[in-house]
């Protein structure tokens, strides 16, 4: 049955619009009950309320932490209409409905996003009277109608006009309302983890708001949305902001995330392109063009249709010469005028702003899921053990000119999924061994797939090498020096194959499983 | 300060060790006040309580659903004893503190885990009072002690013992709470969303519960640790249970994850073997061990530190032939007796029990990671578009057993890394080419890796063939059907190319992206 409410609660931290959809609830003949500044305004505005406190007849107090928390209050809203008893009961005690609650909650998230709050300030605005109305209400939705947002304004006003608020519509604002407050207790209880540094607690619960509807997921079967956490502030592709171009999808998000941690790690001048979360080419230099010819040479075949991603503010000669490959999407932390012009001839070319990248490493988990759970860790933040640092294990130390490209493959091979093998020289990667069940696996189609001459390059492994077999591939292949984790049982028998071969060899330390 | 609580509220839905723990409480001479069922219990064991309506002056009304809601109990809980106003505020009305609040909650989740509960006795269960005392006392948590945990009670006797309650455990205490109606009303909103026949809701909570700390996380310097939805039934990595080895490893539940959504594909009896969350190996026979051994046959240098699922009871004969190989895990609905007797000989081999496979499919989103944000999609749960079935593209149609290796094929490419190319015959992987950037690797890779000839095996892609050259490479090495989503431009033209090597070919209609 349609709600025609006789008695409205309201009472909101965010007032925008309120006093416009509370004079229609009085033309419309509805009692307004309200507190403290939301009847202040409401007063102002020439609307005739009645304060909480005549309703309950029971003062504000504590400051306002305790004004609502009334029976008459909650009893008004909570009282099954269609039962006997409760109504007599009602109606001996003098009680009253309340049919409509206009509710929005101390703003909890903008305090604690607020740099250098204090924790007192964060506790002041953990909302106790608002979310108890909120859930009251939205408990005994088949009477009462509970709006938390002020988008629904005029929703409920036009459905107030045609005859009353639907089952329909109750429903749907229960369901808002108590998303919002589990929304808004999973901020506190983040806030309270962080306090107590706490970082894997007995319960957990993910607070997200939707960014953007997706057209598909990982596949046109598969529906999908963009969900962002709140309170982020790192550079990243949930922070930036598309300038051009078809809409994003699914596997563009994922990309434009693997490329972006990846460039964002270098110092000079990269391009980065990523193909299905891989990357297929890097390339750092004095600027980016040479930067991005450096990432295309490695692999132009898998290049097309890529995901590309710069670590400067995209020029126009680079502009230029990216114009010639079929791109998916652009990254950069800015365009040039002259960029922009160029690559806006290409109408479905997605171009992604990042803006300046900054050093802030929000505080968030990575997240694995499988069936049924949920697999959560620390993010891989670190390159190698800072303890110990990059230790030289073989009788040959590496060269300037090695050590230079060990570090570069060392970062890239980081973002390459297990088992991951690099070859690379100082400005780019040569050849890249993805995704393989086995580790010589990877050395073998890096090789295979380097177009350039492997003779003198370097070799990054993800992880140490079990067998001495991948040295061996290595050394057939012309590599001079190689960057592991090491840690293997066999890492004596994986040292003397390098030493056999002359080749120099770096231990980090620090294994990087990515999968 | 340590807390000395003169005064505590208890009202619990779980009713275990409350009577131990209020005894300790009068004992310490903390007056109690109680409601309800909690209060004729204590009363009935015979300890000393004020009625929760003799401390308010209101009745308890509307069959229970307004009791707590009272500013008396929200001003003893809620009043800042530092605070001179609200003390003097306090003494004029006539209120007195309440320090140490004893609730838990309403069982939702128990609830809507029932068959059959109705929308109305899920609704009913919707704690309103309880949810505002714990919020009320952990945001004063400066004053007040909040119990939700009955575990907490003897950290909260001892504690009062040794001179009362600290700041520190009256923190981690609120913490606990805010984080236990954060979950609470995750479970509720996920209710409703499924409920209102909503996916994606503009605001989601997920709510999940540690299972288990792990050592690691992907490496070993990220910390980690697993938790699982609530209210699961899919037989999964998440209900199965460890029946031996060592502790499970953070990348050993990922590549369980794997090996056992793959498996429980099968009818047949079935054997997959995962390294990196790929597949290097998956047999179908009439028997377990013939399937072992099939699977084995794919890739035996990978197998190498496996993960082997099975979709039958482990037999005696199988667990033999386990036993030859280094295995990290072995996945099965059970083990014979014998076979578990063969197995635990190893002492580190973990050994999971699934339980007899379910045809529960949970109502889960799949969840990916981005910084700053999460993606969120429908599981792919399907496999080929069912409105158009299979359609045979080419001029010659598969044979029988082509057709029954390419369904084979198709169901193991759909759980292998992106881009995806896998060689097989009907009873199992002959190829297996896994997470390339470009598809025409992966079919390189795939007959690279084979060890037993191509000619005659069948050809699975989980993505169209952009271009023509991965049949013609299908075709040098023997290739005889192919098996794909269709839906390139080029279709017509990878299309000619089988026709002109009198390959078969079969449409899906639907691609299996995975990443």
């Amino acid at each position: 049955m349609n709600l025609i409410p006789k008695r409205a609660l309201i009472s909101v931290s965010e007032k925008s619009g309120i006093v416009e959809f509370a004079t229609e609830l009085v033309n419309l003949g509805i009692e307004i009950i309200s507190t403290g500044g939301t009847a202040k305004l409401l007063k102002e505005n020439g609307i005739d309320i009645v304060e909480i406190s005549d309703f309950t007849g029971f003062p504000e107090i504590l400051d306002g932490r305790v004004k609502t928390l009334h029976p008459k209050v909650h009893a008004g809203i909570l009282n099954i209409r269609d039962n006997e008893n409760h109504q007599k009961i009602m109606k001996e005690m003098g009680l009253v409905n309340i049919d409509l609650v206009v509710v929005n909650l101390y703003p909890f998230e903008k305090t604690v996003a607020k740099e250098d709050v204090s924790f007192d300030e964060a506790i002041e605005n953990i909302d106790i009277g608002g979310p108890t109305m909120v859930r009251s209400a939205a408990k005994n939705h088949k009477y009462v109608a509970i709006v938390v947002d002020n988008n629904d304004y005029n929703k409920i006003i036009d459905e107030l006009k045609k005859g009353g608020i639907t089952y329909e519509t109750r429903l749907n604002l229960a369901r808002k309302a108590f998303t919002h407050t589990a929304v808004y207790d999973a901020l506190i209880s983040n806030y309270f983890n962080k306090v107590c540094n706490i970082v894997f607690p007995d319960e957990i619960s993910l607070p997200m708001r939707k960014a953007q509807d997706l057209r598909y997921g990982e596949n046109p079967h598969q529906k999908a949305a963009f969900y962002k956490s709140p309170l982020i502030k790192e550079v990243s592709v949930s922070t930036s902001k598309q300038l051009h171009g078809k809409e994003l999808s699914f596997n563009n998000i994922i990309d434009i995330n693997a490329a972006l941690e990846l460039v964002k790690e270098f110092d000079k001048p990269a391009a980065v392109i990523i193909k299905h979360t891989n990357p297929c080419g890097v390339g750092t230099a004095d600027n980016l063009l040479d930067a991005y010819n450096f990432a295309l040479e490695c692999d132009p075949v898998s290049a097309f249709g890529g995901i590309v991603a710069f670590n400067r503010v995209l020029d126009k000669e680079t502009a230029e010469k990216l114009k010639e490959l079929f791109l998916e999407v652009v990254i950069a932390p800015d365009f040039e005028e002259g960029a922009l012009d160029i690559l806006t001839t290409k109408k479905n070319l997605r171009l992604i702003k990042t803006g300046d990248f900054n050093q802030i490493k929000d505080n968030e988990f990575d997240v694995k899921k499988v069936i049924g759970g949920f697999l959560l860790q620390d993010r891989d933040l670190e390159n190698f053990d800072r303890e110990h640092g990059l230790k030289v294990v073989t009788k040959r130390k590496p060269t300037e000119e090695e050590l230079e490209a060990l570090k570069f493959a060392w970062i890239v091979v980081k973002h390459v999924k297990s088992n991951a093998i690099v070859y690379a020289n100082k400005n780019q990667t040569v050849g890249i061994g993805a995704g393989q069940m086995s580790r010589v696996d990877s050395s073998v189609i890096a090789a295979m797939k380097a177009r350039k001459p492997l003779k003198g390059c370097v070799m990054a492994s993800d992880a140490f090498f079990p067998f001495r077999d991948s040295v061996d591939e290595a050394a057939k292949n012309g590599i001079t020096a190689i960057i592991q984790p090491g840690g293997s049982i066999r890492d004596n028998e994986v040292i003397e194959a390098a030493n056999e071969h002359n080749i120099a060899m770096i231990f980090t330390g620090m294994r990087h499983f990515k999968h």
